[in-house]
């Protein structure tokens, strides 16, 4: 069930929730950041901070540099693709004669590609960069885990910059390149560089964090202007991940180096919940990519049709952050008294915090309504009102006829007038006979279960 | 050994330990609830909250309502006991037809029996009733552990009433059917009910969050009014439990659908110390019960003749919560300095928390002393003073000479005068021949050592 | 990868690191203690606290007294030696007899030995004592994990005396033998003591915690006076741990009572990094000494010659507390904001702590500098920047170029410049040949690897 996450440090005061939107812009050169801030805590309250940014022109490719994976990406410049590949010995050897652009072959860790809909998974101190190589520009949303059981400060989002600089991450605080705060000599002598390129490397950078690459980068990425379908291939990835990862279960690298980081949530036919007249509901937990369980998050995501109902529910052992990417749905959400906290229309481009155990209901409105949920937990948990599978169909009838006060003729119809139905219901819908597929785990471990 | 637990937030002021009694009454129609408030935050530090319940006339079945769990207790009205079991499609397809009590059946989720001295599990975020079919009032004490792994939010206890209402969980608060938070049109609507019905679930309601069947409950219960013995099949359940359990490990309801979630602490014959002069101590942790591992949590039933000496000891990896049912004890406790933050008679209703590694002596009074104790550590440990398995019998004698400068003989002395015994002593006891066994899971523990 | 420790209560303020020096000395009848004290918290915010003592003359025996381990440890006075063992029944019978200190034999738990150089691990909760049996004073540095997970009180540091007294844990506490606090009767009986011996054991104290041994301890130690070496021992000891530990895993004592406690860190041949001109790095964590799983924690230990680099570098998943041991080193530490942090001369005596994720770059004096680093993880990571398996390598040159706005020669060069040397680098060396070997966990991790 959930893991051990840090907590708040203080008293939640969750009497109103409030929608959030990115309220600090901050531009780099080729691309800008926005921070969702917030007056009244919430996302302290959360554990998380919350961030979009947006890389210009040319899409997806990230590279991870985890301590004691190999450099397994070589690379040789065009023209030289016909050359055998050389020892690592006789590779280095030449670094030092004079060579050009023409011969010079490169060899880095790993790199992956990203599409639109993918959930990228970034462990805690692990360095790591990104490059829009598509041809519209990037949008990403991060869910950074303060409350991480990683993290062994405070709650604050402490984001260091091996390159570039940023500036306002978190309330006003500027970053930059942390080698600038080394002594130049220091540095040239630890980098085996000249004091010349250390001078360089430390000089002030006003491009920001997020920059411009002139002619493309060059890599070496067995998928670069291909166009091919990288599926197989990152399934295969996770497979090898799995066997390695089996040997032994110590340290980063042997559960990163291998393993599966990035996983599409927006393909209809990987849906757990499919409604052809209220949508679709997609959940990538840890069962789906064993990378989640080290960083205890999991994603869900809601491709609802207008009017569609989404049944009251719980988060049993999360929290749950809904991000706005189309339409807008008008969502009540409960507390502990039975009060409202919040009733209000959720539109694009929004984030609403819902903490664990808060009972929500959401309809969706006239446009639908597209969503990301981030939740904190791997393997998320939630208790549904209604629908199959839930509070009402488990109680003895009795029960809900002495709960509500109300007749047995009125219990059994709250029990079973939407007991075929999962988590989707359309508003006053005739149909009876539509399938309806249950919502991400609780599906997989009922059948399972059988 | 212990497990995480969220901590408290700020520095614990544990001068001065406090009796507790409940302070705060909330009536309701069928039972009353107690919270024991404490100014000088002890359950803060301690990070639990903790109250008492009574629930009148008729005692014991209780209902769990687990996500993912199937409803696989089902009902046949009187009269309708000889037709043959339909199945789940025919039950449903007849639920639209006119048919009155008679031909009623219902299905639900399983539920449990309790009685006297029993230990309920109730795992956070889980819906859960409970009915008292029995003669005689039912009175409970619950520690609600805020500090638990699964509590993503700040240290507050929040209760969320599925129906009914409840006056004054926490401090001042009043808590009401969490659906009277929603627009009566998106209940009716995520119902697929009426917006009649819908209103009468959402109507105020007086009654409290006990309330009176006045027929009693018909329930799908295999052991309702045939007062057979229903541990066996506990015992079959657990079982079947441990076999599933076995096969996945991810979700609530594979750990809960068919584990134990209940188990008595209260028969003289499972009990862990046994001295007939001077008592008997049962522990349940989650050896015993596996379902106190998700929860960490166990508990302690103490039943002590009169001036009986529990011998000082510490908890090594919880802290512990003393509730007296019955008689009284002089009880002393010493914190790291050295100095008694505790030297009082603890009496019937009365609580006393004791923080982790802080010594004990407990004296049992003139009318004996029974307690339950709760341990926020399912697999709780402590060290003792003296006696068999103790500090003094563990070190060298020339260490306990020079430590607390004395001599060889009277280190002797304080190292084997109660060797024998265990953890209850009487005092001046002449006989040196009765038998003790030891507490709990040291005693296990080293038999399993041999 | 990491496992959580309970975080501090509020904000690191972490502008400004500060060097460490103990500023709070208590004097003891046979040695000091002296507590690392702090006016900006950082201690607070590492989660620890920190205390160097001073045991005069005679070296090294620990005794753990664990619940539940049993007394394996006996001992046959002088002149007895040729007696053969009698029943426990038998030893016990005799005690009430009228017998001086030739006749009387002991039993006790283990004790271990140790050295200059070792690492103890001592569980929260395990009462303690250690002993000086050398000819040299000794001199110990404790880092007490308050952040623990198993410390479910605050982060105060709370130490508690079985006998003796201690001026001055924490800020001005005073602690003296917690028998103290209890009624002198209840103690008494509790003890099956006479009120003498209570009152003899109740009395103050004014020797501290460190006291006087007059004649030496007379111990069931096999290794006392025969001067051999206790390796072997030690390595046996550690394999019957493994194969009990496999039985069970729920307590203390089937984690601790056949396991290994105590680990030399300053062995050269046990060196993970060595090269002849810059020094030598041992990492002990708990792929080495099993025990550190427990409790969280790991060391490492620096041998640096003078002017060696230590490449800069961060601590993935722990905090680090650096003690200089000799010598010393400039050492510069960045923050997330690329501010320069901590840019001091490091000496003999201080303490650094170094934030999780901080940047270190640490150039050895005209000294040399000797440290021992204890870290918050019982298996720490840590990524650097350039070097084998670093950064720089592992990431593509264009990477590299676009980042620094350098060019492809210079990208090149600083990926390789040091490409085959790992951790330490000699300022300006010549030579290119020599081995280097990789720090810990890291270094075997990549061979395990392959």
């Amino acid at each position: 069930m959930a893991q051990p996450r840090y907590p708040r440090q203080s008293r939640c005061r969750l009497e109103r929730l409030n929608t959030l939107r990115p309220t600090r812009r901050v531009q780099s050169e080729a691309g800008e950041t926005e921070f969702f801030q917030d007056k009244t805590d919430q996302l302290r309250c959360a554990g998380v901070s919350v961030y979009r940014r947006r890389i210009k022109h040319r899409s997806g490719i990230a590279g991870y540099l985890i301590p004691g994976c190999p450099e397994t990406f070589q690379y040789f410049q065009k023209g030289a693709g016909s050359e055998k590949e050389k020892s690592e010995y006789e590779f280095r050897q030449g670094h030092g004669q004079g060579h050009g652009k023409q011969s010079f072959r490169d060899k880095h860790q790993k790199i992956r590609a990203f599409r639109q809909g993918d959930i990228l998974v970034i462990p805690a101190g692990v360095a790591f960069w990104a490059y829009n190589n598509g041809k519209a520009p990037l949008e990403t949303i991060t869910v950074a885990d303060t409350s991480s059981r990683f993290n062994q400060l405070d709650n604050d989002h402490r984001q260091f910059q091996l390159a570039g600089s940023q500036r306002g991450v978190g309330e006003s605080k500027n970053s930059s390149n942390i080698l600038r705060a080394f002594k130049t000599e220091s540095l040239a002598e630890s980098l085996g560089a000249s004091r010349g390129l250390a001078e360089k490397i430390q000089k002030e950078d006003s491009r920001g964090e997020i920059v411009t690459v002139k002619e493309g980068l060059d890599l070496a990425w067995p998928f670069a202007g291909k166009g091919e379908e990288d599926e197989p291939e990152r399934k295969r990835e996770e497979e090898q991940g799995g066997s390695r990862g089996g040997k032994q279960s110590n340290g980063v690298e042997e559960i990163f180096c291998s393993s599966r980081l990035i996983e599409n949530i927006d393909n209809p036919r990987q849906a757990d919940v499919y409604n052809p007249l209220a949508g679709r509901i997609t959940e990538i937990n840890s069962l789906k990519l064993h990378s989640l369980r080290y960083i205890k998050l999991s994603a869900v995501r809601g491709v609802l049709r207008k009017k569609t109902i989404v049944a009251p529910h719980w988060n049993l052992n999360s929290h749950s952050l809904v991000y706005v990417t189309s339409g807008s749905a008008f969502v009540e959400v409960a507390d502990d008294e039975g009060k409202l906290v919040f009733g209000e229309k959720l539109q694009q481009g929004q984030l609403l915090f819902i903490p664990q155990n808060y009972v929500v209901l959401k309809r969706a409105g006239e446009d639908g309504f597209e969503f990301i949920s981030f939740k904190t937990n791997d393997n998320p948990l939630f208790s549904q009102f209604n629908g199959k599978s839930s509070i009402l169909k488990g109680l003895p009838k009795d029960v809900v006829a002495t709960s509500y006060r109300i007749s047995w003729e009125e219990a059994k119809q709250l029990k079973y007038a939407r007991a075929d139905q999962l988590a989707l219901f359309q508003e006053s819908s005739q149909e009876q006979q539509h399938r309806s597929l249950n919502i991400g785990a609780a599906a997989i471990r009922e059948l399972l279960n059988q």
